[in-house]
């Protein structure tokens, strides 16, 4: 444990040792792995970290942190990437990714019952006999937990939601260590406050969710893939508004600029050609999606879309989104020796054309690359700055850079993240994003966890 | 005002009215019209009612009341079910149903904002020329302020989801009488709590909507309707439950039983013939909702499906649809002078026939007719009991049926109510569904409304 351990502290982890023996580490190396996430953010060890095992022992951990004040931050894969695990105030890291058991699977209600540490990969492996899949899809290997927690998102949300359309309930282990059920797995209810989507996106700072009832849907009969590239920005980006204006149930569309694509093909040794492209997927009936690619074809044509590669056999698909998802693998070898600073924000549909290309023409000034890539049907975009975490110069240019993008997300009546969450880093955004509905925030989370033990320092600003 | 309006009460009359000037009546029939809604619940008048134009000036009222602790309830259109707006400890009622403009329409974001008091079918109207349609039905023609309240959903929530899913952001006037903004308007966000979906069914009880922002859906190019019999109900849930496991976006599927069917041909002059029944409708592409049809019609074959009646004339569509929405004139119908005591349940889809089934054996016995007919595709029915209120045996019957129906159905992992709500009537059921998750509700309720002016008496039920 850290020097800085204070006595309380000191008898917590007695305390949890002769509860999980074990699975109560101090070790320096397991504390360090588990006090930063993938983010730039610098690691802060928490003072031990809790293996658990069941509901019941996070319970009785989460009881005996309460009773001394300990900070309790949970952790499920370590996959988030704006700062949410960091122990920025000590304590006890609560680590749920043994709790990996898909619990129970109701094909004909389609509907499944998963432990937090169950991985996104790992939960469409075990469906797939059933002709079932989740379809939540951050590009990570996340945890269930973790998704839950950052209410994520990812390339699928266009058509079937984020978490907080198929997270259906939760089991919650609350600040005092008391259990609740969030809800039955009906599929809709009006039977009270809605608590599943209070918890999910709380970023842990509510209590520790130990059961996560998720929505599943049939696979498609048919599944089919294309990669498109365009002349300009304005036509990748012209296709997407109007594919989705159009009602077009288009399952994936990603775009793709030209910068990402240089470093996708450079990493994953393709040969796309360095044009702005989108990375469409179709799911449907054989017709249907027949249909709808010719609906879209036809768009494409209009705004310069060049040839279509198509992929509808499995393989080719997964190396298709392989690539996708590696692409921040792709950036980070950009500049070997150098690490990614990743940001989102989300944007009404209709200003994504100009809060993208204005941001691009910020980035033509900018001595870092950052690669644009996004979920751009859903209006959502990233960056990744690719950067040296050790120059002063670099850090303050992307946190510029970084606080212009959200600034101009705002202004156009948009969100300071989509999909990655706050965290450590988008916390001083959230004042002007809610204005004083932060204050309801604040009434929330003082309601539920009156003395701050859950994650504290994270998501809600300090004070003034 | 009534005789037991107190002092405090009073002066809040005599301010409001200084800020109202008529606006603020206390006359008893425009008391007594805002003590009740559709339900069989007793009319209990407020001290007052205040017809309110803006959101500042539901603040003010709101601010007024607020220094006195005096109890407030929002009115819209008075058309919910469980008693939500009887002013069960007096008060003032505030009426939003006068603030009925659309505020703007954003086509390409697919998106709409509207204030309180806009009607469903106003809207609908006002949306026409633009192609888009708002898509949750309830059948009454709702205010959206209250559907947002009372998390509505109706019969084309199998396909488009509920409020839940389809509001997006919200103007809300706090307890203290500040006026906070839940979201933006991007298509998704991870920065804090879902503070819109924590008001979206709060009926009331946190603070009072003004501004409600809505998903819109392009009105599709083919919608088509069926009414098809089925010699069993068992049939008819069969083929339910198998459109959906199969995955087809059906739009509506509504299971109408005999008894039902009876009171439907009898109050709306049809001939349909008297046996458990779907009301179906497709969206979709022509070649979509052909590919739709076929399957359901194949499916249905298999379960015993008569004559599939097609409409896909809009004016053919909206007799059908409306004799669907007529169900409770209809249920009335059959007992002149009698009233409706309408009840819902849902449960998971692979227990609903079970529940139904079960739901019928129980009404075997009854005395008092009670037509069955529900939203199944979600695995939410309701029951209208046709009784006389006045009668205390049939009062108690009809408690003892829907007491033995909640029971059943949370015993299934179902909800005491799909989309009906809380109100007065589903209290008692609150903590047999939610546990000691009921006292995270009551945690927030007291964060946010402290001195518990809102809509006080609702949704949850009295500490024992």
């Amino acid at each position: 444990m850290s020097l800085a351990t204070d006595t309380a502290t000191l008898g917590v982890i007695d305390e949890l040792r002769a509860l999980l023996g074990d699975r109560l580490s101090t070790a320096e190396a397991v504390r360090e792995a588990h006090g930063h996430d993938e983010s730039w953010h610098l690691t802060e060890a928490p003072d031990g970290v809790a293996f658990a095992q069941s509901t019941e022992e996070v319970a009785a951990i989460v009881r005996i942190c309460h009773a001394a004040g300990t900070p309790v931050i949970p952790y499920g894969a370590g996959t988030s990437v704006e700062g949410h695990i960091q122990a920025v105030r000590g304590g006890i890291c609560v680590d749920v990714g043994g709790m990996n058991e898909v619990l129970e699977v109701h094909a004909e209600d389609l509907d499944c019952t998963v432990q937090p540490g169950v991985r996104r990969k790992q939960l469409n492996d075990y469906l797939r006999d059933t002709g079932l899949f989740f379809p939540v899809d951050p590009g990570a290997d996340a945890s269930i937990g973790g998704m839950t927690g950052t209410r994520a998102s990812g390339t699928n949300a266009v058509r079937y939601g984020t978490m907080r359309e198929n997270v259906m309930a939760l089991t919650v282990v609350l600040p005092n260590g008391e259990i609740i059920r969030t809800a039955r797995r009906a599929r809709k209810s009006s039977a009270g406050y809605d608590l599943t989507r209070l918890f999910v996106g709380s970023e842990g700072t509510l209590g520790i969710i130990t059961e996560i009832t998720l929505r599943l849907y049939g696979i498609p009969e048919n599944i089919s893939s294309a990669v498109v590239p365009f002349d300009t920005l304005e036509g990748a980006i012209d296709t997407t508004i109007c594919t989705i204006q159009s009602g077009i149930p288009i399952a994936r569309i990603e775009l793709l600029d030209d910068v990402q694509m240089d470093a996708v093909n450079k990493f994953s040794n393709l040969e796309y050609p360095v044009k702005p492209t989108l990375f469409l997927e179709f799911h449907g009936t054989d017709a249907g999606v027949a249909e709808q690619i010719a609906m879209v074809q036809a768009l494409g044509a209009d705004f310069g879309a060049g040839e279509f590669q198509w992929s509808d056999q499995l393989e080719d698909r997964n190396r298709l989104w392989q690539a996708r998802h590696d692409v921040a693998y792709a950036c980070k070898a950009l500049r070997p020796g150098c690490e990614i600073w990743a940001t989102d924000v989300c944007v009404p549909l209709s200003r994504l054309a100009e809060c993208i290309a204005e941001t691009r023409k910020d980035l033509a000034g900018a001595t870092i690359p950052a690669p644009l890539c996004g979920h751009v049907g859903d209006g959502n975009f990233h960056l990744a700055f690719v950067l040296d975490p050790n120059s002063r110069e670099e850090m303050a240019e992307a946190e510029d850079i970084n606080e212009r993008l959200v600034n101009r997300a705002l202004a156009m009546d948009g969100t300071c993240t989509g999909e990655h969450g706050v965290g450590l880093g988008k916390q001083k955004y959230m004042r002007a994003e809610h204005g004083d509905a932060i204050e309801v925030m604040r009434a929330l989370k003082a309601a539920i966890d009156p003395d701050n033990i859950m994650n504290p320092g994270k998501m809600l600003p300090p004070r003034n």
